[in-house]
């Protein structure tokens, strides 16, 4: 069983957060707070390809908390787990604490 | 919670302003005048890739107030509050005092 | 109320100029002459971008009187006035006296 | 009432040529002579944007004589008489005597 | 009546080669043979634009006997003659005695 | 007749080959082998065109035995030969004993 | 029969790895183990051509062991082995141990 994965071109590899829908104390969460589609950033590609064929980076990087359209991305299972693979363009921006 | 949103590319964030329908005094204010759709620009993403992968900045900056396209602009809900996310270019204008 | 308004890249605005159905006199005009869809330049944006981000200037300036496609434009009430909004490349002509 | 008409980018104003149904002497033309599509040109526009923002001037010149396609072309009016846009590239060819 | 027309463009000219149905005995060729759709380039234009403005020339000359795509072109009749003008990049090939 | 067939830009004219559906000793060849799509390079256009006119040659070379896709290719008779036309890009690859 | 294939342009030669159904003691796998969609590189083209006509190499090599999207890839069948081909950038990632 393969235990890396490297994206070609663009592509982001990411673990998506599944918002808790109780509060440590178990009081459950309004369905809004729970909505927030985003995820970690597990791994990205070397970035796509400019019309001359240099290599233009993705703008995240392994560790970001991201922000994820409502559609899209690609499911992959690996050793079990769940991804999702986005391109870079297609992520809307990075959460900050 | 993320308390930061930083936009990808050419993503602005706008909090949309909701145009009072009443007036100071209470006067109901004719429809047409609330009508416009028009938001303050929260944060701007570092600007779209050139075809040679130099980045182009956005052109509007925070604090910006910015006429809205009838459609378009991406929900995205932050910290319990609603924002929308819009392409750069499909911002019509910047409304000044 | 906002007093200024800054159309975006190559977007123009566009206050539509409603030809007389009468003359001075009072006559009647056939109706064709009152159908030339023109209008007047009120404001302009900094330009296109070009594909190295480079700013390409619009091709008409404020006070221009230019002839307009039958179709097209998007409708914006500033100030309770109407104008449209057009991009520089939907613009037929300049029409001069 | 607009003097002079000037179309913008790679416009080309055109007065069609309605080719006569009879000869000078009378006699009824076949109806395929006169369905050359055809027309003189009045005005043309400074020329298409390049890439770059550079200026790519219009093929044809004012007086030229210009085969045009069986569709396409934007009627226009101005000071009573019919006119038609063409784009450059839209235009067939010229026609010499 | 225009004596000569000059194809704008990469167009091209071409007066079609109508393939004999019988040799020159007066025997009945088999009809595959007379399918060829060929004709001979009459008039070529000064060639497509580049993105920069500059001109490309067209790949085929005056004289040239040329194999054309089963479907395209654009008739054209010009002094009673009938001809058809392609676009250098649909005629297939120079078929050469 | 014309003897000789020169390519326009970036085509290949292809002798297909047919895949015998007996071994040489006679004996029926599973259906599944005679269904390789292959075929013969006969002639190579000198190459598609760069954006700034630059020729680009094509891939492959007369005499080459090439993989073509299941659809596709334009046919062409030539001296009662029947050949087909296919875009070097769309030819996948070079089979080499 | 050909005994080598050289796929063209950025096109990649894949022989696809069918996942075990059973543990090497028989042990029948969940379903979902078995469906990872991946295989092995046999051959790679040159790479894809930029727009000036360089060639731009492709991301993977013989040997690697890719991620392969759920759809697309060509069939191909060589010397009776089924093998599927990719364009480069169609190609999800690289699986490593």
């Amino acid at each position: 069983m393969a235990k890396k994965f490297i994206p070609l071109f663009n592509r982001v590899l990411i673990e998506k957060v599944v918002a808790p829908t109780k509060t440590a104390g178990g009081i459950l969460l309004p369905e809004s707070t729970s909505k927030l589609n985003s995820g970690k950033v597990i791994a990205v590609g070397a970035g796509s390809r400019g019309k001359d064929g240099n290599t233009i980076p993705v703008s995240v990087k392994e560790g970001d908390h991201v922000l994820l359209p409502e559609y899209g991305g690609t499911e992959v299972k690996l050793a079990e787990k769940e991804y999702h693979l986005y391109r870079d363009d297609d992520i809307l921006g990075i959460l900050q604490d």
